[in-house]
């Protein structure tokens, strides 16, 4: 039993270390057609080399939330794997794409810790970076998890508590090099929409539902290499059903969100994000969005939205929270992000 | 609502308009062993790099039922969106296979429309052809569908209903550039038979089956882009059943007809088809094909034979239809094709 | 019928006889992709390019028993398709790592025949070759199964029963050429455990497990083309079950072995193998392993382990045979191999 990893718990945390993740991945057409097959993917930067190039770039990228979930998928075993919760995410950049053909590796710096009132746990801030096979940074996010002690009864650390933008600027996206809107194709695109026709507020029921099957929710999550095993032991919990990774349910609304936001391409900032409840085999997961606000940037013909991306298993579109202040029931995914849009 | 695509409506087609699809789609070597996963394609042709060379081509191409649900499926949303049913196909001819790297997209021309004498929907007839890189045509086919009216009062179009011919003749098929059969290797393509060795009017049960899976008819209709809801939201109809893209059973048993016709390499032409009942998760899948037709080709060593290519959902092989001239309710499939198969 | 293939009886073998499978295969980066969504595969020797030239390799290969799959499951059709059990495997030896862009294709040498005292069946002995588009070997095993007889009162064959090694020497063992774990990243593979730190006897339980769904393994069994009809059709036995693939266990017990063996990078010996009780759909497979033997090898950096890889579906971690000297039910697999390890 000895050589099998046991993860960490709260006490091996402590601010300032940099953890190295295992098992670095080489993406290929292989993950980019398995994303097609996994989402209804239609985003056409994503889809089309050729449409990819006449945007600036040298060919379609890998979808911008694959590229997340690779990264995330190797902080598991040594960020998740005893965490009671997955509470939020900050200040997430993607910074170049991922092509196929790159090899992607992470690295988590310790940035906060606070041990709860009760003594039994802790939350554990980690600042991730996917790296490419140059050492560029692809993605740079904070995630903040609550993690079991391994003795109750230990010692606490010093309280840190990170400061983290509650919401990215506009100047601090990276716009991918050479990415250029000015001669943007919106009729293979699949709308007519540009940046100037949505309007701070404005919210999109975006129509489309699928319902999860256990097979395909393995498929990805295994795909990102991710091991938590509430995904995929029916015995690993009390009542015999497997959690869909949160992520899973984060591409599916984002797919599903091209039916309305089919210009808001590039995925390039997270402000923050709640997995608001459980998703399970038989859900039927659908999607709206609200548009937060709006930014120029520096790139020719390209602006940024922020967006809010609400999944939902049912119940009516754009309702979020209860009087109480809590999410709805059949709240799935709570997402804030920027999106490059054509102006 | 109003940035969601409502789909087409029967008013808004009129004879002589082409419609660009959204969406192009390059493919690779992820495509090609997906459509190995979904189904069991065993043709040589398709499966070896080096099979294929030897056959006179470049590399082993997507498979041709892998190219047309490509081109189809970007002819979802302008196309069968408000579709009452897909009522057939005609004069498809395969002019060019499709390779790894290649992006393809989708046009269709409005041919034909017939308003029903019920007022409420219409018939419109569109030649849909699919594109790749270089603009070259790789895929050219009609496809007829029955289409809701937005205002079921108003005013008929002109009728025009299109010549079609009920079969294509020989000479109007396009053999691949550089194809020669002269050396085939029949042991290797896993059967001996010859085009001689079929007769017209020949049957052949395939024997196998396959049991088919919800998570299975999504990742593949997912993977050509196909966004119809019928297939993935149990949802969407008031039996809340998931109904099987037609296209989906069409692979399946092309895939099953290896067993027999493991020697029908290249499919180069569609005659027809219908989709003769609906197909859902649990049906086992079996297929048997009937000789039509023989022809010659230019190309040496290279013949052609029309084939009837029926699934079915159990029943007797062979059977087709009752005595009222309706399909059996077991019958999935009844595709009338020409392959390509060595002298 | 008399098109399709009926398989081989007993009848058909004889000693000395060579079979070419049909079907070769080309396998890309989207084979590599599809074995990581379908297994928690997470060797960094197969998963990232770079690894695997830090490790002396071109690239990352396709993973080893990836290899074994597609080799063997071009000689379903001529070997198992009318056999009653398959019996034992032997010999098995990897020769060289199978790249995407190879062309992998399969022939087996008849060495042995033994009819069964009933009269009504025989086992036959194959040493199965795989070739990659150069000719070389990539990959040689000897299977044996249990034939089903055309004619049950027919003349029986003289005996010839193979002598075959219980296990492989490690000096039959073949390192892939350039192998070199002398600056071996025990950061990036995932656990800090050398060749040395394992001892003859000791135990791991992988702990994690994976619940079986009947879309993943109909994906895999069909990705290596094996056709058996007991794996896809819900109507091939009496208990409207499909049995899943051994080899779909063995990949599952391998990926999952990782937690404890992540750097017993590559397989290349098969000792032998049992595939103890049926696999089902809703099964949950565990994994365990035991140390069985230990040599070095003339790679620079370079150990090999010879492990025993049981897969479960339930009881006891460790527990194997009854006092009968039977598998116990829970038992799936009983795999005996080489592996490479680190020094």
């Amino acid at each position: 039993m000895a050589k099998t990893n046991p993860g960490r718990f709260f006490e091996d945390y402590s601010v300032g270390e940099t953890i190295r993740h295992a098992v670095p991945r080489t993406v290929s057409g292989g993950e980019r057609a398995l994303y097609h097959a996994l989402y209804p993917a239609r985003h056409a930067l994503y889809s089309s080399d050729e449409f990819a190039r006449e945007c600036g770039l040298p060919a379609a990228p890998l979808d911008d939330m694959a590229a997340f979930h690779v990264v995330f998928g190797k902080t598991v075993p040594d960020v998740s794997l005893n965490a009671l919760a997955n509470l939020g995410y900050a200040e997430g950049r993607w910074l170049r794409p991922v092509y196929p053909g790159d090899t992607i590796s992470s690295t988590s710096d310790v940035i906060g810790l606070k041990q709860n009132s009760n003594g039994k746990s802790g939350v554990v801030w980690v600042r991730t970076k996917g790296h490419n096979q140059r050492g560029e940074t692809v993605l740079d996010y904070v995630r903040w998890v609550m993690v079991r002690k391994r003795e109750p009864g230990s010692d606490a650390p010093e309280v840190v508590i990170p400061e983290l933008a509650s919401v990215l600027k506009a100047d601090q996206l990276v716009v991918p090099e050479g990415l250029d809107f000015t001669n943007y194709d919106f009729g293979l695109a699949g709308e007519p929409h540009r940046w100037g026709d949505y309007a701070v507020g404005e919210t999109i029921d975006h129509v489309d539902g699928v319902t999860i099957e256990e097979a395909e929710h393995m498929l990805a999550t295994r795909l990102w290499q991710n091991t938590a095993k509430v995904h995929f032991d029916s015995g690993a919990r009390p009542d015999g059903r497997r959690l869909i990774y949160g992520g899973h349910v984060i591409s599916m609304a984002r797919a599903l969100s091209f039916n309305g936001l089919a210009n808001a391409q590039m995925v390039v900032g997270l402000n923050g994000g709640a997995h608001a409840n459980p998703c399970y085999a038989g859900d039927t997961v659908r999607a709206w969005s609200e548009v937060l606000d709006r930014a120029e940037t520096s790139a020719p013909g390209v602006g940024a939205l922020r967006l809010r991306l609400v999944a939902t298993k049912g119940g009516d579109p754009f309702a979020l929270k209860g009087d109480d202040g809590k999410y709805l029931p059949d709240v799935l995914l709570d997402l804030d992000y920027w999106a490059l849009v054509p102006l």
